[in-house]
């Protein structure tokens, strides 16, 4: 594989160097920022993950920050999930839409006061949608990006490492809460959240100088409970049917098709509500199980059926613990039925492979 | 160097195999699409790209297109630029910022017809600040992605090239300005415009199954001319002073300070226009000359004078036909005074640096 050319416009971030020490492999590129993706091997990473405890930088998690006295008027003007009887204390998964009913976005929101809100956000510069609302219409708003850095400790032992770093009130903290916990002589945000289904928690950093304190803390804390650096696992959250913006869904699609229709309940006019309502719901999110060996999904496969397209398959991985092809791909609703067995183009050839219902975790 | 991890969320491209074929070594991410940076190597390619013809895959300038009846309206009010003299074959460098009057992007306006603009963008999701605007405001436009893929034809023999390929009519295309050249069954929009000083051309391709047959013609023609695949040049853009946006600008800065004042001159009421005129105008870009040897400029490099931070070099490399360090860097515009010395922080030391006037070329 050709490497990644490193430059000012694709941001290191305050735990680069603890990555870099841990002998990365492989990166992507996210929201202009580092993101590993490989350690000692993607296979040997998954097992680790799902047997141990590894610290994520994802830093490119990014914040966007609303914060004014009519934040919470334009976080209810965009938002198509009911914000209303969000706490103080709650994160949620918002899918964010454009005025035809494309998703834009699927962050998690948190709500820190009445008046700001932060927006972790997926692969796309949403802070420009957001502020482009905002300018046109004239609204009370500060719309940054802040140096927050989120870093996740996400399996099984998460919460014993974190219980012995930051003490037992991190087990009080419920599913998509946060708690401000104190940290030498700051307060860290915390959340129970984490893009794995291993468990886990993200600790949102607000001063970046003391990233690596922060970081080498937890590796030497973790030791006792084989602790590893690790990143998002590509095999791990397609088990579990996490959906990646940008690979499974895009503006193409409605919440709907994403599978994220129980997050659209506001009552509020939201932009996009109307079209989104009427726009025709062809197409859903399922799992599929593909036969036989298979290349690196680099590219859309078309999906076909009795020779008619019918979707395509956006991510896939062996699964070593399943010993099957896992994958995500959008289908036609009628014609790509639970069970239904299918054909996958691939670069390397076409493949049988099998609609499921459910993901696997 | 790590590798770049491939996945659906970052594009391949109707030119990806004959950059593979090309031997790429590496890559960057920009708008969400693959961006080779090294074939031979950075200096051979530098020197290659000065003295014969290179193809370059430069499909990550997508175009946003904005179409319909409010679509000029739309373009007036987001515009810092006049474009009420523009031509239908015009290509405009525009300058586009938000309503405190920072960047947001430096993309090549083309207009299409009174109702059809092209914005062919740097690295931001511009296209979401647009949609944003005209989402709030509910102006009667289409705003979205097509599938138009430009390749950039370029080096002193460019012309022979594709005059060779597309006949004597490429010649009388005068600098940013386009023809639509007719080639097998279609048209093809070709500017005269592209991301190097050595002259060259940019073909907008609208039919990416024919991709790679224009891609091989241009290579079998070149052969004469020495043609090889190739991509924007580190070195050859810094000595020329072609700013990269989100390295040597961000929305931190105004048009003003990344040196692109000329092109304010719109007289409408644009978004933005009133912050703009009254921000603070202190820092400016320059070109900068390091002295001794540097790394990689992977992450901002602070600059000092006398002791005191006056700004940052966001882009740095070895000249080889100059012989000196070229930098770009954004330093306060009274205490980083052309021919003062200044000190350059760098991931392995302090280098001392020369402000300069004018960039190389």
């Amino acid at each position: 594989m050709p490497s990644l050319s490193t430059s000012t416009r694709i941001s290191r971030t305050p735990f680069s160097t603890g990555v870099e020490s841990a002998k990365v492999k492989s990166y992507t590129v996210y929201n202009h920022t580092l993101l590993a993706t490989e350690f000692k091997s993607v296979v040997d990473d998954y097992h680790h993950l799902k047997g141990h405890v590894q610290i994520w930088d994802v830093s490119c998690q990014k914040q966007i920050r609303v914060r004014g006295k009519d934040a919470e008027k334009l976080m209810r003007l965009i938002s198509p999930r009911d914000l209303t009887k969000m706490s103080l204390d709650q994160c949620y998964y918002v899918p964010f839409i454009d005025k035809k009913g494309g998703l834009l976005n699927d962050p998690i929101v948190l709500k820190i006061t009445p008046f700001e809100y932060w927006i972790s956000i997926a692969d796309s510069d949403f802070l420009l949608y957001i502020l482009g609302i905002s300018d046109a219409l004239c609204f009370d708003t500060q719309i940054d990006l802040p140096t927050i850095y989120p870093v996740a400790i996400q399996g099984p032992k998460s919460e014993k490492l974190m219980v012995k770093v930051f003490g037992e009130e991190i087990s009080d903290i419920k599913f998509f809460r946060y708690k401000k916990i104190s940290y030498l002589e700051s307060k860290l945000l915390i959340a129970r959240s984490g893009w794995s289904k291993q468990g886990g928690f993200e600790i949102y950093l607000n001063q970046p100088e003391i990233g690596m304190l922060l970081w080498n803390n937890l590796i030497s804390a973790g030791e006792e409970f084989n602790v590893r650096v690790g990143c998002p696992n590509l095999i791990e959250r397609i088990e579990g049917g996490l959906l990646s913006y940008g690979n499974d869904m895009s503006q193409e699609n409605t919440p709907f098709e994403a599978g994220l229709g129980k997050y659209v309940n506001s009552r509020d006019n939201f932009i996009g509500k109307e079209n989104l309502l009427v726009r025709p719901f062809k197409k859903i999110i399922k799992p599929i199980e593909i036969l036989g060996d298979i290349p690196v999904c680099d590219r859309p496969w078309p999906i076909f059926a009795k020779g008619k397209s019918i979707g395509q398959v956006t991510s896939a991985a062996l699964s070593p613990d399943l010993e099957i092809n896992v994958a995500i791909g959008m289908v036609d609703k009628v014609l790509g039925k639970p069970n239904s067995t299918v054909e996958v183009e691939t670069q390397t050839g076409i493949r049988t492979a099998i609609i499921h219902s459910n993901f696997w975790t």
